[in-house]
């Protein structure tokens, strides 16, 4: 999109969008919040750009920039919201300091599993609302790969009740950690890389960070041996491509088209590969010696209840996150005749 | 494929296949076996023909041929076997008299929720056994589409007892007949037209058909005003596209690659709005006065019971049955210790 950012820089802040003429080739920089070999989200991105490519004839070459190679892993936003960067692949989770109902395109606590979750997002509203609030930025959304369950976190103790929780410092990002700060935790926000040695060093005694596959490639079935389920903070997470507004009103309909189609296919893909991937990753746990916890049912009623605290904090300080809940949870209100009737028990 | 085509004719049953040249526009016919207003299902082979041609520059042109314009709705794989007809858009229930081990590709008994059910398809060995089985029959197998979960059926009176069953005379599609056969119903199989009239009749007593919103424009609610659930005989169910092997080896790499993309999306969208589109047509039918019933447990178990009966005698009858069920139900039991813990109760 070098042809857009010129103008951009040229001639101020407003640009006329220009269709792209047939065959003019349009390059975009894409960065990655996360490397090549992350488990199952890494490969997305550069697969993205290869189908791109194949499917507009080579009328628009997608190059993708590692972490730090253009700006850090997690601060893309306003690169891709002034065009100095033309897109990136992240997660909304990074950027609820720019709009907290972001949060409602990311994770939800007490969230849906992932065929709601998508019908909501595809086909309930969420995809519309979060294009209005991007938009206000100049960024173009999109829904680009999906995030298996979290695991409920790691510990170095069993916990024998849930007040047990009070005074513990834990690695907690999201809004899960608000529901746990309110329970007397003390939450603190660190990468992935640095929980292992933050547990063996004692600065934190517990840990929440992402799906078994990933846990374990931090290391941390070798500093906690306690793992709880479910990750009742992140029962599904999603992925994006963010495009700024420019640059994505300079592509044709069909290169736009191979974009929406890419992603869709990579949603699919990371649910898939996600899904079949945890049980080795769990069988191995065990073979280290972790145990496998599941929360009692009220512990996670108290969670319940403290999360819908944490809703009702949200919706007074934003009303863009109230938008959000209303219509997510209404959707999910009417959802429910369907799915208590439609699936067998889980046994 | 035209040019293929014409070889096979001319030149007898072996033809080797052709890289496609770079500019060869090629033509593909594809029987669809559900009107274009069939709900959910009906647009996938529209929007995956429109795709393919845009993802090909022109290349790939594939015309959607509607239920006997060429061949019978169901009546397509001996047509695309032979290339008489290049592609179709269809389900592998309606295949199971040319291999009964193509059930695990369309929808089985107590089977899996979509992304379980993707996961073993996609990364876990039920992709390449298809495919294997299919190309037997110079046939090339993809999954294009999800089908949300079925109702347990329809019934004009409510039952007191799993034995009430017996002496019914029930439509009945698909693995699940074989299981209310063992337990004494007369099952049928019928045409969704012919439901609502046969019903009505008096021919039949009950019947399961599809999900609430395709049960609907069948008029069921009319004639029946007991819908049980789960419908525990197809949880989910797949659509597919087969395409005659020789056609298939004449694409090019892009061509295929845009084929599969569009077909994961096309999953992902079908799941999506299969999931979102029920509520309301289940609020439509208590409008109406139908009564929604759950199977007690008990009931269930003794469903499951029997399935466990009919599934050693379809291994028996059939090794490559037997195959795809020792692949699915080993990659089930694994996936159990993470999907035991990783979801929160549905409540």
């Amino acid at each position: 999109m070098t042809i857009f950012k010129k103008l951009t820089i040229l001639g101020g802040a407003t640009v006329f969008a220009v269709a792209a003429m047939p065959g003019m080739a349009q390059n975009l920089n894409l960065h990655t919040f996360a490397g090549r070999n992350s488990a199952v989200i890494g490969p997305v991105p550069h697969l993205l750009a290869e189908r791109v490519e194949t499917f507009t004839g080579g009328e628009v070459k997608i190059k993708v920039f590692d972490p730090g190679d253009l700006v850090p892993a997690i601060q893309y936003y306003d690169a891709v919201s002034q065009g100095s960067v033309d897109a990136a692949f992240g997660a909304a989770g990074f950027e609820v300091s720019k709009n907290s109902a972001y949060d409602f395109v990311s994770a939800i606590p007490f969230g849906p599993q992932a065929p709601e979750y998508y019908a909501w997002i595809f086909n309930g509203g969420g995809l519309e609302l979060a294009q209005e609030f991007y938009a206000r930025d100049n960024i173009y959304w999109y829904p680009c790969g999906n995030v298996v369950a979290e695991t409920g976190g790691w510990f170095k103790q069993p916990l024998n009740g849930v007040d047990e929780l009070a005074g513990l410092s834990m690695r907690f990002a999201g809004l899960g950690s608000k529901v746990f700060t309110k329970l007397g935790v003390s939450t603190q926000l660190m990468g992935g890389g640095e929980i292992y040695q933050a547990i063996e060093l004692g600065t934190i005694e517990a840990a929440e960070l992402s799906f078994p596959a990933n846990d374990r490639s931090a290391g941390l079935p070798e500093v906690a041996k306690h793992n709880y389920f479910p990750g009742w903070h992140q029962q599904q997470a999603i992925n994006e491509i963010l495009v700024n507004m420019t640059a994505w009103n300079g592509l044709s309909d069909g290169a736009k088209e191979a974009i929406h189609v890419s992603c869709k296919a990579a949603i699919l893909e990371t649910m898939a590969e996600g899904e079949a991937t945890q049980f080795a990753a769990l069988e191995q746990h065990v073979a280290d010696g972790v145990t496998l916890h599941t929360y009692p049912q009220d512990w996670l009623d108290t969670f319940h209840a403290t999360w819908l605290e944490v809703v009702e904090e949200e919706k007074a300080a934003n009303p863009d996150w109230a938008r959000m809940w209303d219509s997510f949870s209404a959707f999910r209100a009417r959802y429910k005749l369907w799915a208590d009737r439609a699936y067998l028990p889980r046994n």
